[in-house]
C-alpha cells in the first residue's frame, strides 16, 4: 500500500503542476500535461477530437476569454501500475469575464496516462456535465 | 505489440460480452462486469455515484422501459499493463419503448479496469454526450 502510495507522487504532482498552469493561464504548462496523439472527449462539440493542438486551442479560447481562472481538483483518486495509469476527480471551473459576468461549474474528469520515455502524460480524457436526457438539458449546476 | 495485443483480448472479451448482456436485458451478465465500489460519472445526473448498486438500479431501470434494446461499441481503445487497463469507445444505444418510439444516441465513453482476483472489473466508467454551454442544451444528436 505504502509502494502504491509512492507511486502515484508523480501523477499527483503532474496534476498539481497542470492546475497551477491553468490558474496562470501558461498555455505551454498546460500543454506539456498531454500526448501529442490525445485522443479526448471534451466538454463540449464534438463527440470526439484527436491530437493535443485541438486541445490547445480550447484552452486558448478559455484563457483569451477570462480575464482570470480560478481551477481545483476535487476528490482526485489515482491508479497506476507500472506506465500506465488513470484518475479521476470532480474539477471546479471559476471564471471571471471582461464583463465581470461570472463561469462557475463543476464537471466530471477522468485521465488516462502512460509514462512515455520516463514523462507522464494524458493520451486520453473525458470531460462532462450529466445530461437531463428527457429535457435536452445540460445540467451546469451541481456541485458536490 | 503482439504481446500488447494478446493482454487486451481478455478485456476486448468481456466488453463484447456486455454488450451482448446488455442487448438480452441481462441485468446479472450486465452487473458482472463492474466491482462493487465502482465510482461512475454517469449520463444523468448526480455528478458522481458510489457503488454498483446505483449502476444496477440504472440498467435496469432502462431494461423495463424499453421493449428492445440494440447496443454496440465503436472504435474501442484498449490500453492495459499489468492488472490495470483502461478502454475508451464511443457507444451507440439505440431503445425501442413500448409506444414505438425510438431512442438512438450516441454517447462517449471511458472504462477503468482493475483486474481482481483473476476477473477484469470495471472499476471507475465516465459516460456522457457533449455540452453546448453557451444555450445550456445537452447535444444528443452527434454520430461518429
Amino acid at each position: 500500500m505504502e509502494e502504491e502510495a509512492m507511486a502515484e507522487d508523480p501523477i499527483r504532482q503532474r496534476i498539481e503542476d497542470y492546475t497551477k498552469a491553468i490558474r496562470a493561464k501558461d498555455i505551454d504548462g498546460v500543454m506539456s500535461f498531454f500526448a501529442p496523439n490525445l485522443v479526448s472527449f471534451d466538454l463540449a462539440p464534438p463527440l470526439r477530437y484527436t491530437g493535443a493542438d485541438n486541445k490547445r486551442q480550447e484552452w486558448q479560447d478559455a484563457f483569451d476569454a477570462y480575464d482570470s481562472i480560478d481551477y481545483e481538483v476535487r476528490d482526485l483518486t489515482v491508479t497506476v501500475h507500472g506506465d500506465v495509469a488513470f484518475v479521476h476527480g470532480l474539477n471546479h471551473f471559476k471564471g471571471t469575464l471582461a464583463s465581470g459576468n461570472i463561469t462557475d461549474t463543476w464537471v466530471r474528469w477522468t485521465a488516462c496516462f502512460q509514462q512515455i520515455d520516463g514523462v507522464w502524460l494524458v493520451v486520453h480524457d473525458h470531460v462532462s456535465v450529466p445530461a437531463d436526457i428527457e429535457h435536452g438539458q445540460a445540467v451546469l449546476d451541481l456541485s458536490p
